[in-house]
């Protein structure tokens, strides 16, 4: 198994942390976003939409879309239930961070962390603000019920809203008015396999 | 079963589509997006993002995310494949409904058929054709190889793409281009129980 990603995204860091939790040996093929490599030829054979992270079985069929990786993965293990009901709650969130959480923390965090908030971009890093502030109420409202966003333990669900939430700061949100989400990603980081997203050795 | 929604927008259609091919009885409660009923307390009740399509049960659980609602009632039909790396295909596709075409796609729609392309938009619409054909652009090379999106059969993943795809007329895209896209469509329509966007009778 081969994923290609770069451990500084949150999209890609999903992958190396339920990896970790789960201690699947896979490789992990460094792809250099700003050097334009996911929009090379080479990496368009492999995912024509041009972008990381992307999975790759033994057989050479490939699996995009981090979201869809973690279900792939998680499959019979305890971080993705077997009913119904809770199976479309986690599917839920997961659409909710692609949707209306990752395009506002992240894009603005891309904008700060990797592109050094240049003035020609600081409107739309600015108009980032008012939805991810949004996307937190609304996982702080969960997170004020319920220790995980989906029934009794940690998900996938989890998984994927820590990636960008855990690093909001960055991009310029405060997340000392969410005491519900700081408790929850306390609780993340105490899960056994944990791996802090920078770490570059997997 | 309740559904919220609002039959013109394609991410609902997507379950008056689907509830309709699976034959399911279910009440339609229209709410009406320009008037703001998303966003009123009542409705964030039911969905604290405040948005639609929304379905709740008779238990009055409710789930939000119209490609999670699309998993939860495709469950062990025909339109939802039970073999894991087909199920992750599905997935990677609605994901990439989410991220990569929808925000295109449906936002100059809406721009152009909701708002009537105003003015102080038009640069906002004009942004969005780029990304609206590099989608289009990967729907094309995997549907001139396969005659759904995943396997051999229609499945939600087309149900997803199909939703938006079918009137990205309505936002400025010429789909003429795309033939394998438009034999895609046409597909889709012959499929025993279609019924059409506008259909405010389901
Ligand atoms: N919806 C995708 C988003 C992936 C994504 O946006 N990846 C970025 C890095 S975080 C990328 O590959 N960008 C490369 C490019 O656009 O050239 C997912 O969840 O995997
Ligand atoms: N990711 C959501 C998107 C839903 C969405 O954007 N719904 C729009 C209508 S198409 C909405 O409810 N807008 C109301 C509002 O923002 O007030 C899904 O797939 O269900």
């Amino acid at each position: 198994m081969i994923v290609y990603g770069d451990t500084a995204s949150g999209n890609c860091y999903k992958i190396k942390l339920l990896l970790s939790f789960l201690n699947i040996e896979h490789e992990w093929r460094h792809v250099d976003i700003l050097a334009g490599e996911c929009q090379r030829p080479a990496f368009k054979q492999l995912n024509p939409n041009g972008k990381i992270p992307l999975l790759q079985l033994a057989s050479g069929e490939t699996l995009s879309e981090s979201n869809a990786i973690l279900n792939y993965l998680a499959e019979g293990t305890e971080w993705l239930p077997q009913q119904p009901w809770l199976r479309a709650k986690v599917l839920q969130w997961q659409f909710f961070e692609q949707y209306s959480h990752e395009p506002f923390i992240a894009v603005a965090r891309y904008i700060a962390v990797y592109l050094g908030l240049p003035a020609e971009r600081k409107a739309e890093y600015d108009s980032k603000q008012l939805g991810g502030h949004k996307a937190l109420a609304v996982m702080e409202q969960q997170l004020s019920q319920t220790n995980y966003l989906v029934g009794s333990g940690a998900t996938i669900a989890d998984i994927s809203l820590y990636g960008y939430t855990h690093v909001a700061d960055e991009g310029g949100f405060d997340l000392s008015g969410y005491p519900a989400i700081t408790d929850w990603l306390q609780r993340i980081t105490e899960i056994a396999g944990y791996i802090p997203m920078k770490d570059n050795e997997l």
